[in-house]
């Protein structure tokens, strides 16, 4: 085994890189444009060229690394091999096969929520953890879910999309997905927005967040309104809850983690939120789930390089 | 490695045993009585009495044989600790250190969903899959998981304990465990009885069921009555089926399995049941996971042999 290992984050915008060694350290981080045209061929040519070079810069040697992991946006199995994804032009093919044949290293690839979760265990908010779900409450619902310390990657590697989970019978307007009544309707950064916009226009009661238009709210806002005690917006945060807490429920009585750990930009309204969650989720979950700890995410944008190196190392 | 393994399922009334060989096949089965008394202090060194005995009976050496596999009714944790199993009258205890000192040889302890679980994959319903959620339709609803071939344990070996995750905000009734509107209450045995009783006193809607004494309705005779085409027994199937086709479509969206095996005493209605879980099933689970095929249960009552016996050859 070597004493480095490289963590790669494949984003639609950037590649996220980063230098560790086998203890977890970061020694360096740095990012590169991520190429979508032409079907992202140049995206694998380029993370292999930045490493390369990185290894030049700090004068490490092949021997020396142990290998690079890397996470992407799509379905990807324990084999290392995506099926499909759109954000970067990607069709199917092996992830780590490619990878390792430009570096002549060892490549391990995964989903990048399941692999950001894989690195709040190592490393975040559910550190010495071995069954942990990482719940990313961003512009969508995201998930990762690790057992026994290894990524559940499922049949078609979409193991632990837990935005989609159907919580709700009498929605009517549409998921992003196609569903109605999903989880990410919700509990997302644009759910709290739409729960918001319906308790405005439901009823004249007075808000601090009837001091900016309608089109203006967002969930900081509605969380920022809850901390200074206005009524409307902690009824607003009551609904997240009640169908956070719920689906968050349902996903202990299956995978029986120890801790659900809340990240992404919702997540910055800080522990706040657990206060919402809590009750629906004391109250629905199986007693022999009871156990789970709700944590706070730590490493907010770097999960996805740490889990990546952790993925070489398991 | 030798070339046979046991398979040993506790149950609260008599103790199901196999003797395998390590393709999996049954070369003998037999019973031993579960003797609960004295906190069930007697029920290990039995099972390893009637082990040494088939061993003597059979020729066979001690290095022949791989391991005994053991499933128990209560959690145990990945390293084969039982944390209390009030039908046997068990506390907290290394099962697998107990027996392996009994026996002098290898033993692995799983709980018998799980295991149960492990059998339909090894030799069953799921036979050649590796991600596959194992559904027992009995008194109560039992799961078992199995991700990458291997059981989904859980932090306190309460994982795939699906019968408790809640579908149901608007249930008065309790379920067994305490909370209301758990999957347990309408997917059942018990929860189609009680879903027919409702549905036979809200109305005077003439059926079949109507020719018996409402405390002798059973789930079976629900589902003789919808294959009659009585009307009122499909509406009470179809309420069954939309239950327990949410619920499962929730639990595809957090482990995305290839295949969920029905079984117990319901499921012996036969394949008519997927055609009442399927229509909620792809109405509400997530695209990513709409693979997930269902499938009967075959092995019965061995399930739990089988899969104990597999435990050890992991």
């Amino acid at each position: 085994m070597g004493k480095y290992v490289f963590g790669v984050d494949v984003g639609g915008t950037t590649v996220k890189m980063g230098l560790f060694d086998v203890e977890g350290n970061l020694l360096d981080k740095w990012e590169i444009p991520t190429r979508t045209e032409k079907n992202g061929e140049n995206i694998l040519p380029d993370v292999a060229g930045s490493i390369k070079a990185k290894m030049a810069e700090k004068n490490v040697e092949e021997k020396d690394v142990s290998g690079v992991g890397l996470g992407a946006p799509g379905p990807i199995d324990a084999a290392g091999t995506v099926y499909g994804a759109v954000n970067l032009g990607w069709g199917t093919f092996s992830i780590s096969g490619t990878l390792s044949g430009l570096l002549g290293m060892t490549v391990k690839a995964g989903n990048d929520a399941n692999v950001a979760a894989l690195g709040e265990m190592w490393k975040g908010g559910g550190k010495g953890c071995k069954d942990l779900v990482a719940v990313t409450l961003g512009t969508g619902v995201g998930g990762g879910i690790i057992v026994n310390g290894g990524i559940l990657t499922g049949s078609r590697g979409a193991g632990g999309e837990i935005g989609h989970i159907h919580v709700e019978d009498g929605e009517t307007e549409a998921c992003g997905c196609g569903n109605t009544g999903c989880l990410e309707e919700y509990a997302s950064a644009t759910g709290v927005v739409r729960l918001a916009k319906r308790a405005l226009q439901a009823s004249d009661e007075p808000s601090v967040l009837r001091h900016r238009p309608l089109d203006k709210i967002s969930a900081k806002a509605v969380f920022d309104a809850v901390k200074e005690g206005d009524a409307l917006a902690v009824k607003i945060a009551e609904q997240f809850g009640e169908y956070l807490g719920k689906g968050l429920a349902v996903i202990a009585g299956v995978v029986n983690p120890e801790v659900f750990v809340i990240g992404g930009g919702v997540s910055r309204a800080g522990e706040v939120l657990f206060d919402y969650i809590r009750p629906s989720f004391d109250r629905t979950v199986f007693k022999g789930c009871k156990n789970a700890k709700f944590a706070l995410a730590t490493l907010g944008n770097d999960a996805g390089i740490y889990g990546a190196a952790k993925l070489v190392l398991e």
